[in-house]
């Protein structure tokens, strides 16, 4: 345990770190050469196409006017500025949202902190019980505003429970209140999207094998029959992983033809030759032009050829295809419904967004399926409670007197200090650094064993993996000291009512180190994001040794996105220590109140200027989010409920029993009442903008519009850029290309609405 | 623990006894004067409609034939002949699946009994750790069969570790199979219904209130516009209950004006009067005929009002509506979709069939629903764990010397020897007996608080609460001795693993007890079953003191029915048994054979000759039971690994934990497969039999044919039987009477299936 003293000093050094990190990042992304970085976002819409600088080479690189400087801090108003509906406009909704967790942390938290330091504080530190205590035991201030100063059996733990049921209902308010909005947001969201294909297709899944007929014809035939008057088209899902690495190639090759060609262009009289070796080392020496030329000619046959290949040859096709409707109230039906008796076969659901879709996992039948989850359910336990087995290993294998032994000839180099030290100092705790920042990777790699079908999906999960392995490493392992595993050992062999107590004990004792956590993780953390170090250094070397061409420079910009999956956990464990702390040692609050409001307004910059999301699923995540902060709330009750009964007060614990009784019956109508938005889609408002957009589009020819949504990606390759200025003219729904798909939605919509007056006729309903 | 003496002479004395029950039932069965009770369901259908006998009036009450006497277990084969696709015809598909239970505990159990018979017993037996045992423990011959006689340590524990995995594999595959074929029924069953109201007919609830239109108006418009190619029509809920009282007077005064009919044709001479005060006793003398036609008169006008005003006022409209469609296809949509953007109005689901609705639950919102399920969750968890309260507490007031104490007058009485023992000896246990007979009904009163609008959901949801209510006090309560809340108590404050530890232990020590509960509750309790002693004796009672006309005497006859939510959980109870002890004490299995053996044979032959269902589900319950089999099969395992760590046999222990994994995912996997064919309706049922409907009866009116389907019951009554013979000749569909609505299935389709002929036109779904 710290002292006030220890405490203060930690605040100094990370608030001192955090306003250097701010400062630096003042004064760095102002500097023209970093505008890429700092502002990839309005590059990728188009708004800006090159750094603003005025006048001289030198103001191309450093930004030389001294204004600037001195309103080195506008971002942050600037951040705050841009009203909701317009950031939903720009970000889309996923972003939206997401910043709004930051702000449900501060609604929650700062009117629980005022209560708690006008009431809890006052009691906690006239008690004094800890100062009376000359035994040697060493309390300090902290602990005298905590909940253990009262002592056991004190009267005053009844203030400390109607706290607890205070807060437990200001938050259940606020995040009933906040769901309500979001849904709202959500719906009028889906409400005012324009036509997007997504809204009349589904996916179906697990199609039976018929003998007679291709997969192709047998969804024709059976939705044709079950859904007669609303099926329309449907495109099947292939599978064209092998095609996919020759697209990438050849993407390559041309960058390198782009590339010489600028050469050749400014200095004509040079021969450009290259060896066709290996990485142009050795080998024979040819033109280049010429030779880029042929490779990608062969690789457009071969790539042909493949095209040809996989959707002639059966085994390419996936039993699985995207089943466009006429109507969006056909594919609300057709996603609700069950299709046959057998529950397993024509599995249908809204089919997700094109760039949304995760295609190497449309076809894997429904028993393989469970087996699957079942495999990685066991995998994500064993990885939570012991993933300290491998690493041991690893630091174990480091014991340089056992590698000396096994392997002898190195013992000159070992028995030198310097190695020796550097392996033994480094090497274990570097084990353990790897994994954890491997972590989401191999949580999403697990995920995406289980099967999920869209990205947004994918994220979703692994955020749940990972917030348990937090829950339980994190919070767990830092209160209660030990491996998870043998924490996960004497839980087992200690008394049921025991654990609540073991952890609740503990808990205040824990006080300072988490203040630390947070200043260090929290503060320092979010001010470090938002210098973004790695991006800026990954794009100046890019910068100067890679990029050749103006579609290299874009690649090397890189704005990111926000990873839900990896992000969102971190937040939910500040939550956890907030609702666990506010009752317990409430001077931990203010702490995650500033993190709460920093993070918001760095968050709200970085994504109208910098992240741009790979899709967007409407906050799509939100039931999850909710339900952790719920999840936070059981636990925290549970944990108070364990540490006043180590405090003789028993009646108090009675008291407390209703209230995790209250918080999942809370939890169980908050998903009657508001989960089937994310999940369904309501007849109502789907007839609602069939009519509308009957009304405003009679002659709109939805066959075609549709005809080429889901194909997959590497279908729609072949020079993007061409093909991106060839179809704005004509036809601008046909071929979504990168450029496209790496907008977010209320631009693509754009694109959309545009063409309303395209020719064709509306197919409507064929009566029966 | 008892020897095999005592068991023997348990076994003997309760099959003697069950025995004797079924000689008497043998006898008492063929007597005509008892046809009524033991073939009721035939009245029903109408096969019969008076007893068989021959002659004189001797043999209208006692059956003379000598030759009926010496085939008096002819019923036992004659249960068995008839097949089941003619049981599902004639008793409904929920009986025939009912009885499928025991035949699904005789698949599970004689293949483990004979294997463990084959393999466990011999290595159990020849142990013989426990027979070397001097130290004056006694232990006894079952316990040499059973586990116990290993011995801590034993490298035999092997073989039981093996034989769990093959029973729990055994019962996963019969368990799986069942669920199968119990889906195939089902659909089966679905298929070839003929046209019923219900299957084009969705229950709405929570229809929100508008200020401008009444509830119908509101209806009309929602669904035609949302579902505007399928509406049909819609039949608003009314609040009848107290109407439903008034109707219910009129027909008891009805019944006296038959009888005095009667009376009045067979002695037109005699005067008849009664006197118009209580019961007949005092009051004015009238004139008996006259006297009830005016007041059936009198009240036939009120009805008529209180129809007026329940249709009329505002206030009797519930917020709830049967809405009919013109396809099947279109109510599967409706009943499977989301209406609105908010999730808590228009909620739509099947409509159960007009005799399964469950009224008075129909107009309950939706935060209401909540909250009483949460009370209902929370008075299950007390009920369950703290009953013995309240009974103590009657105990206690039972006891005498407090009541001197408090009333003196009373001691004379009390001071007695003959009351005093009576009441000391006898009110204790007749508190906790009066209890545990109104318990199914308590549960009954719980389920219908927490808001569910079938019948049939009712008894499932009691079933639920039933099954744990014995798991806890009778399984764990005989196994660990102490009330439920002491055991509650105990096991807060004990480890975790020594929880199944300290059960575990104890499991085969309650071997014979478990069996002599066997005897007496499966063996002697199905045999008193079949007697049906209570209707029997009801029924002589009221035949000889009440019944004055043929109506009278067809409801004394009560054929009653299968109470699935108290009779399917002490199922549970024997598979439970069977799977805890298949391994420990494999001696238990033959006494649950012999249970299910008899109770299939006995309850095939009640729901062919006496049961009548109110009401038919297509076997919905399955998930229910499959899920309990389950839950008791990874109970068993469990305890299993309990009992193992106690013996010192940890490896071992490790070795069986895979088991409850794989048993939680088996009932996952068969969740995902089976479930929704119990839940949903498929679209391509719905279509094909929407086409072979159209097919043949292209002129159907349908509009029509569900006018009055929905109509509360009490704006259907009147006379019912003038009504029947009125409307069987013109329209049989319009008005269901009693006669009609006791009928099975099958039956009642029959009806409807020859009135394909009606005129009228069959309303197509109008092109949009």
């Amino acid at each position: 345990m710290g002292s006030l003293n220890d405490i203060g000093v930690a605040a100094g050094i990370n608030i001192l770190s955090a306003v250097g990190f701010l400062l630096v990042f003042a004064v760095v992304r102002i500097q023209p050469i970093n505008d890429r970085v700092y502002f990839p976002k309005w590059y990728l819409k188009g708004t800006r196409s090159s750094p603003r600088h005025i006048g001289n080479v030198l103001s191309k690189f450093v930004n030389a006017d001294v204004s600037t400087y001195l309103r080195f801090l506008n971002w942050m108003p600037a951040a705050l500025k841009m009203p909701e509906p317009e950031l939903i406009e720009h970000a889309g909704l996923d972003s939206a949202v997401y910043v709004r967790i930051y702000l449900l942390g501060l609604k929650i938290f700062v009117p629980i902190t005022v209560l708690a330091f006008a009431v809890l504080v006052p009691v906690n530190w006239t008690s004094a019980t800890l100062g009376d205590d000359e035994e040697g035991l060493s309390y300090d201030q902290i602990d005298k505003l905590s909940i253990s100063n009262l002592g056991p059996g004190s009267k005053r733990f009844w203030v400390h429970i109607g706290m607890a049921y205070v807060f437990t209902f200001w938050t259940f308010y606020v995040l009933y209140h906040e769901y309500k909005v979001i849904t709202t947001m959500r719906l009028h969201f889906l409400a005012n999207q324009n036509r997007r294909p997504d809204q009349f297709t589904v996916l179906v899944r697990n199609i039976p094998v018929d003998p007679d007929e291709t997969v192709g014809e047998h969804v024709e035939h059976f939705f044709a029959v079950n859904h007669r008057e609303h099926y329309l088209s449907h495109q099947v899902a292939y599978n064209a992983n092998a095609l996919a690495s020759l697209v990438k190639k050849k993407k390559g090759l041309q960058n390198w033809l782009v590339y010489y060609e600028n050469q050749h262009a400014k200095n004509p009289e040079k021969e450009l030759t290259i060896k066709t070796g290996l990485w142009g080392l050795w080998g024979e020496k040819v033109d280049a032009l010429q030779h880029y030329k042929t490779t990608i000619e062969e690789l457009c046959k071969q790539e042909d050829e493949g095209r040809q290949k996989v959707i002639s040859d059966p085994k390419a096709i996936m039993p699985a295809a995207f089943v466009s409707f006429n109507s969006q109230w056909g594919a609300a039906v057709c996603a609700q419904t069950q299709q046959t008796s057998n529950p397993t076969v024509w599995l249908t659901e809204w089919a997700p967004e094109p760039r949304d879709v995760y295609w190497p996992n449309l076809a894997i039948p429904f028993v393989e399926l469970s087996i699957r989850r079942l495999i990685m359910a066991v995998a994500l336990f064993f990885l939570t409670f012991f993933f300290m087995v491998p690493i041991a290993l690893v630091q174990s294998v480091a014991n340089l007197d056992d590698i000396e032994r096994v392997l002898p000839f190195l013992k000159p180099i070992i028995e030198r200090n310097g190695p020796r030290s550097v392996i033994q100092g480094f090497l274990p705790g570097i084990a353990l650094k790897i994994f954890l920042i491997f972590l989401p990777t191999i949580l999403m790699a697990m995920s995406k064993i289980e099967g999920h079908v869209s990205l947004s999906g994918l994220e979703r999960k692994t955020a749940s993996k990972y917030f348990l392995f937090i829950f339980v490493n994190v919070f767990l392992g830092s209160v209660v000291a030990g491996t998870a595993f043998q924490q996960l050992n004497s839980f087992i062999h200690q008394s049921t009512n025991k654990i609540p107590e073991t952890i609740g004990e503990s808990i205040p004792m824990k006080a300072t180190f988490f203040i630390t956590y947070i200043m260090v993780d929290g503060w320092a953390g979010i001010a470090a994001e938002v210098l973004r170090l790695k991006p800026l250094i990954m794009f100046h070397i890019k910068n100067t040794f890679l990029v050749r061409t103006e579609q290299d420079r874009e690649q090397a910009m890189d704005p990111g996105s926000l990873e839900f999956g990896s992000t969102e956990p971190r937040i939910q464990l500040y939550f956890l220590l907030g609702l666990v702390y506010a009752v317990v040692t409430p001077i931990i609050l203010p702490f995650i109140i500033v993190f709460f409001g920093l993070a918001y307004l760095v968050f709200r910059h970085q994504i109208i200027n910098v992240y741009n999301q790979q899709y967007e699923s409407g906050a799509q995540f939100w039931p999850d989010v909710h339900g952790r902060i719920v999840t936070a709330l059981v636990i925290s009750q549970i944990l108070l409920i364990g540490l006043l009964s180590t405090q003789e007060a028993d009646q108090s614990t009675v008291a407390l029993l209703p209230l995790p009784v209250l918080a999942i019956w809370f939890h169980y109508v908050c998903k009657g009442r508001f989960e089937p938005a994310y999940i369904k889609f309501p007849l109502q408002e789907a007839m609602v903008k069939d009519t509308l957009q009957r009304a405003n589009d009679p002659m709109l020819n939805l066959r075609e519009y549709l005809k080429d949504a889901y194909v997959h990606p590497v279908f729609r390759s072949g020079d993007i850029y061409e093909l991106l200025a060839m179809d704005e003219e004509e036809n601008p729904h046909l071929v979504a290309t990168k450029r496209r798909s790496r907008m977010t939605t209320p631009v693509d919509s754009k694109f959309s609405s545009s063409s309303g007056t395209n020719e064709g006729e509306f197919s409507r309903p064929r009566p029966s």
